[in-house]
């Protein structure tokens, strides 16, 4: 699929996948979430390719998702993640949920997203009611 | 960036960009769970080729994401979504908020996910102390 045809859609997810539904952008910002800030680590977390690496990372700059800083001690350069890719974490922990319900690892380890104590962060749908939802047949999308 | 090099990955994330990293599954989806069930249905509402919808289709078949049914009064083959699909609910919710904050279509309308009384949903994250988090950057990915 052209990214063309996708963008020219008015619906938000398909304009927000043509900006991380490159499967490496959420990969490095789940990196950078966990304080992976350079080129080299990025590389030997993801076993990315420098040329492909270096792509990635110039368009998730220019896309506002990490900003670059050079520190004034060092000459290399710092990957930060912004508050837009902070935004991505919910989407991240709704990935890995289906992940482990539907195509679960016995071999592989738990990936958890945890708060400051250690503990796990539930992700959950709130109705209108205040109530937790978990009876998904009743939920439909409303373009207005 | 080829699906076998991020499917040996044992990231959750990855597995499942693998799974639904396609972009059209998720907009599929979005269409399967708002009640178009019919080849033609899909076809009018995304503009897809009819070689890549039925590739589509039947990948998703295949992948347990949807389930095909010829209803016997009917020749012409239903489609529906499953449980895993539906799981994939706050996956698109979280993803048409990102969007709506991070990339808003001043003329575009507005992609709401709504409960039985017509109500927007609201996704949010739940601390351990059980209170919704609001700040990001207390969080951590941990892998056990």
């Amino acid at each position: 699929m052209s990214k063309r045809t996708i963008s020219g859609q008015s619906c938000p997810i398909a304009k927000a996948l043509c900006n991380f539904g490159d499967q490496w952008t959420l990969l490095i910002a789940r990196d950078l979430m966990n304080g992976v800030s350079t080129f080299e680590g990025f590389q030997r977390s993801l076993k990315m390719s420098r040329n492909l690496l270096t792509q990635r990372l110039r368009a998730m700059e220019l896309d506002g998702i990490i900003k670059r800083v050079i520190p004034p001690a060092r000459k290399r350069a710092e990957y930060k993640p912004t508050q837009k890719c902070w935004d991505l974490l919910k989407t991240m922990i709704s990935i890995i949920k289906w992940s482990e319900k539907w195509m679960p690892d016995v071999e592989g380890g738990k990936l958890e997203a945890v708060d400051q104590n250690g503990k796990e962060i539930a992700l959950e749908l709130i109705g209108s009611d205040k109530k937790i939802i978990n009876e998904f047949s009743d939920i439909s999308f409303k373009m207005s």
